[in-house]
């Protein structure tokens, strides 16, 4: 039995929320229709109160989550077992920034954006920029090991993680890994990065950073099909050419986008846009540039832009980054789907997947991160009808089949969490599904620390299944 | 006990090697002073026959350990306790070749250069370049998360392994992760990069291919002192250049290198050479070298080539890499330490480490990555010299501690294995050992695969120490 004046004492009566006006932001993440509101919010001020909750929580046996900003897509902080949120925005320090070995030492609750924001006077910058950046944490980034536009190149966050301290699910505080290039030993840190929050909370991190380019430059092309679009993605990968992202935007987006406060001046007769960035040294910049431009011609684009200067480029990347927001804009609840499929089988997947959405009658748009076929197929709906909601769930389970059909896989950047926990059996064994379990166990043995997520469980599964998919009875807003 | 029969019914009888003759090459790997011999060696030629021979090992209750080419820096494939080696030099193939999706499988006994010619007719290159890829084998390259000089670009192993195939110390076969950016669940795969052998026998790897550079430019400078050189290093990053490659040789390297057959016409009155390498788009190429060059006037470069050709690229290149050679001619033995520092540590710490080998009264030189801080002091013995010998393990352990203090690490990329199992204790502390200890159980829990190697343990530790650093007693040649 777990008494709050324990928890209280550590961080402080203001720091302990229970009353429902204050823990219901707390029963769900940015997918909406996994609720779940938490018996108290803890928010600690550093690691060592983290360990402190941490202690106190599993002595008393209560389920915990560790939480950021709720930004995240698949119900990973979401406490369907109930018990206690533990939140991180108090802890939002950068430690140190070592300039000469280019790396940030950061609590996990800062967020992503303010990394790279401490990290500019330095002339060095985080590379992984998921579009929630400016809200979510580094702690969600490295539990969902996210991705974004400019992994691209750069690769997600499991690339830029050197080294975290962490506090395990019996409130042991442990360091692994670290500045420098390859540490010895099994690597629990990067063993961490993707985890989901299932095998400790991370609270501090070492990040990678890298030096700013000197040079951005950023085009748009409008094209007739996706599948051309497609095809000159392939060809700009095929001459060599190193974009730092590729992101392909399709017609019934463009056009949700080209209706909203996000208009970016997209050609809305286009089937697909593509959005082509390349930074680096100025020379190697404007080559790769001119080739680019060529390859559009070739395959006759309906038209493009290049944007040099900041002002332009944050018009081109206007509409992508508020897709999201524009397809909100037409529901009340957006479904943002995440697969990924091998690169060059695109064209085919999305085809199927467009069809999907068509047989369900649903809103379905797609955004995707084309030079790493990983897709983003959304869906505008509304919870509160009960028969869109089924259909949305059965287009989401159909998506995912096509997807595994097509040697594709289950989550490109959102993770597993819930949503997709029982989606596991599509592409792992039982067997392999017991060995991530075996290792999960090494580190969270009672599963106290976010339990019910990610690997499906006989008796947990059904339970979580019954439980999960129905709108709590309070819902709101 | 384990009948030898059942193991030739596997594989065949041609391919169980029990004779002193034939077994003798088995007992140590390229660091020469760990010895073992191991009963039998056993040759499979697909995951099916190295699973079966494993489940007859595990049955029997015998050790056994996974063999590449033996080409291995920290006694990693070393039988330390006896029983059988599994060599996987007849899984050779390459299984398939994915162009548009830029990966490869192959079986992991093929070599690692055997890789980027298997990709060259369709313009990619496997990235990661051990000095020993002529030899050495992907499954050996997957065990010790091997790097190389152009890993400072493109990363070390763990970032280009997409899936394993692997045997479990049960003979149990998985799959894990696949050509797919980011498959969802623990990441067992990556897990395994790096776990130096004793988790799981890796017997098929999916690789990420990269396209070969459009251009290559290499340039070699020479410097008055080793400082300059780094200090040269330190200002190409800050310029915001992406060398592919960032070599240093000190002096006692450049002597040794232009009194072998290695010789490549590199200053001997140079404190230090220093190789930097670009590749990519010729126009981003020319402007880093640019550059580069103007750099290297700026720090009064005793003098500077520059090779666009494949031909002079070879002549500068060829110190660097028989660097390992020209110091093995000086002894029969060479021991190739490998340690990590800060890079902004480099001076400093190479200024101790000439100075232990000089109070040691060995011949010490340095070749190192200078790029990602990772040193390699090479000492030429005889480890017939007993006092030699033991003076070369004394200055190793005063080394690693220099590191250490220096907020270093153990090994950049040669593992731990049974070399530095001990030092695990410098940077590591008894917690964290055991929770390492507790994932590899999650696979090994008998230790049957590959025991002794890179955690201490008690018991075990001591048993080794006794019985490792000596000399067998039928040694040869």
């Amino acid at each position: 039995m777990l008494e709050l004046a324990r928890l209280v004492a550590i961080v402080g009566a203001e720091h302990v929320l229970t009353r429902p006006g204050e823990t219901f932001v707390y029963e769900c993440d940015g997918t909406t229709h996994f609720r779940q509101r938490p018996a108290a919010v803890v928010l600690p001020a550093s690691t060592a109160e983290v360990a402190a909750v941490v202690r106190e929580l599993a002595v008393a046996g209560v389920p915990f989550v560790a939480r950021g900003a709720g930004t995240g897509l698949s119900g990973g902080a979401v406490p369907i077992h109930g018990g206690i949120v533990i939140e991180t925005a108090r802890m939002r320090r950068v430690i140190e920034i070592d300039a000469d070995n280019r790396f940030a030492r950061v609590e996990c609750g800062i967020t992503n954006a303010a990394v790279s924001k401490a990290a500019r006077p330095f002339g060095l910058f985080y590379a992984p920029d998921p579009s929630s950046q400016a809200a979510c944490t580094i702690g969600g980034n490295v539990a969902e090991n996210s991705g974004g536009p400019h992994c691209f190149k750069y690769g997600a966050t499991f690339r830029h993680v050197l080294g975290v301290t962490a506090v395990l699910p019996d409130g042991e505080i442990v360091e692994c890994g670290g500045p420098l290039a390859d540490a010895p030993g099994l690597d629990i840190g990067t063993f961490l990065v993707g985890s989901e929050g299932t095998c400790a909370i991370v609270t501090e991190a070492t990040l990678r950073l890298l030096p700013l380019p000197e040079r951005t430059e950023t085009l748009l092309a409008a094209f007739s099909t996706i599948e051309i679009a497609c095809d000159v993605v392939k060809r700009i990968l095929a001459a060599g050419l190193e974009p730092s992202a590729l992101e392909i935007l399709d017609r019934a987006t463009i056009e949700a986008v080209e209706r909203s406060v996000y208009a970016a001046g997209y050609p809305k007769d286009a089937g697909a846009v593509l959005l082509v960035e390349f930074d680096g040294l100025s020379e190697s910049v404007d080559a790769a540039s001119a080739r680019a431009q060529a390859l559009f011609q070739e395959a006759a684009a309906l038209g493009f832009e290049r944007a040099s200067d900041d002002a332009h480029r944050s018009k081109l990347w206007k509409g992508r980054k508020g897709a999201f927001g524009a397809m909100g804009r037409l529901a009340p609840d957006l479904y943002v789907q995440d697969a990924v499929v091998p690169r060059s089988r695109l064209p085919e997947v999305l085809a199927k997947v467009v069809a999907i959405g068509r047989e369900h009658g649903l809103r379905l748009s797609n955004v995707f991160h084309a030079g790493d076929g990983n897709l983003h197929p959304n869906v505008s709906y509304d919870r509160r009808d009960a028969d869109e909601m089924a259909r949305v769930l059965a287009a989401g389970a159909k998506i995912m089949q096509v997807c595994v059909d097509a040697g594709g896989s289950l989550s490109g950047e959102h993770g597993i969490g819930i949503e997709k926990r029982d989606a596991m059996h599509l592409v792992f064994s039982d067997d392999d599904l017991l060995r991530m379990r075996l290792l999960r166990e090494a580190f969270n043995p009672r599963e106290l620390l976010n339990p019910g997520k990610v690997l499906p469980t006989g008796k947990r599964c059904v339970e979580a299944k019954a439980g999960m998919l129905e709108p709590s009875a309070e819902d709101g807003p």
